[in-house]
């Protein structure tokens, strides 16, 4: 059967501006507050136009040996120049997590559609 | 490297309460816009409470030969029992189609993780 | 103090192409599931272009006595024109209501800011 | 006519759980980006369970003599207390303003409504 799994491009963010980055602590405490921030273009700028944007970035956790993964948030950019005002492609947030587990971030290009990063994290 | 798409889950939806389904027309005509409705629950109903409810569908379209896909919609059920009200898992709207290509729609359960199902369409 | 209901703009969607037209029974059962339709363009079309065109529709309702409102639902129109697709301004999904009150639509436009209209419904 | 915005409450968040904070400079210069986050429970914590819980941040901007008001960003909370995991009430992002004028920011509570909170910021 056919599966969106396979749009889900990935890549080197140094070099593949829409890899979503996702910048966490390596290791935090169990049901400890963090900030979990994502961005796309530390490294090489997205245009932010009416043509051309990300439009939104979403993130889940996966717990270890857990079944299915938990959504945790969604960040819209929503200013792509209407009025002179653009919204940038950064979103953060605070979660607590309750084990160790992987972060999925996925982040979609009006054009060049879907993109996902992931990163692994220590709940002690 | 790990990717989400493990997460994309599916089955039949006359024996899996999760799949979304897709209703459409086999065959539209390009640039004709077609009544696009997803639903949860044709066969078996799925629990809408506050502990265990359906929260979206998103939904994209992928042209035969493009190389991305492209967001076509979201849908949210907001109310699940506050007040005793609840929305029910029903989203539709109406889309036009340049070429033959495949709709792809997700669900996510907050208990059950993420759900995916496939329609091919013609466009003439 | 400023408030962002200064906004939210109205008029008769006859003659105003941006103001929400909610479709619904004007009377159900009380934990009846019906159908909640919100369109835009149903007298004076909108343009769907990247450059100019509705996002979204947000729904709430409002039970008679209640303190607070319940959202119901979003609907995103995601495709402006990308790879010739689009998303028209139709969003539907079911809903059930415990008593008599209001529907409360927004559309958003992204030149013409934010509309709504509203719809009195009698819960049986 | 009925109109959505008397449901838009308001108040000190010193005192109020409900309302969102924003934090932003006082004073940017025309272009410059700024991160914008907008926080509830700085002063009072609010409640993250599945029956009762802030879902979604939602923050538009009005310039100075501006007829409409422009969209920057939604943040949503999705997790709470899924498998042990929440996501907390903060939300941030960067936004580029082209004039002076004043961000509003709505949060939505599944038992107790929308609320809202303005802040004004000069730009250079
Ligand atoms: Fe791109
Ligand atoms: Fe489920
Ligand atoms: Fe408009
Ligand atoms: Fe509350």
């Amino acid at each position: 059967m056919k599966s969106f799994g396979k749009f889900l491009q990935s890549g080197d963010w140094k070099g593949e501006k829409h890899v979503p980055v996702i910048h966490a602590p390596e290791k935090v405490e169990s049901g400890e507050a963090f900030e979990l921030r994502i961005t796309v273009g530390d490294a090489i700028g997205h245009p932010n136009t009416l043509e051309h944007h990300i439009k939104w970035f979403k993130v889940f956790f996966h717990g270890e040996g857990d079944k299915f993964p938990v959504e945790l948030t969604n960040f819209t950019f929503d200013a792509h120049g209407e009025l002179d005002t653009t919204t940038d492609y950064v979103g953060a947030t605070q979660v607590k997590l309750p084990k160790t587990g992987t972060l999925y971030a996925m982040s979609y290009c009006n054009i060049h559609g879907v993109w996902e990063n992931t990163m692994d994290i220590t709940v002690e």
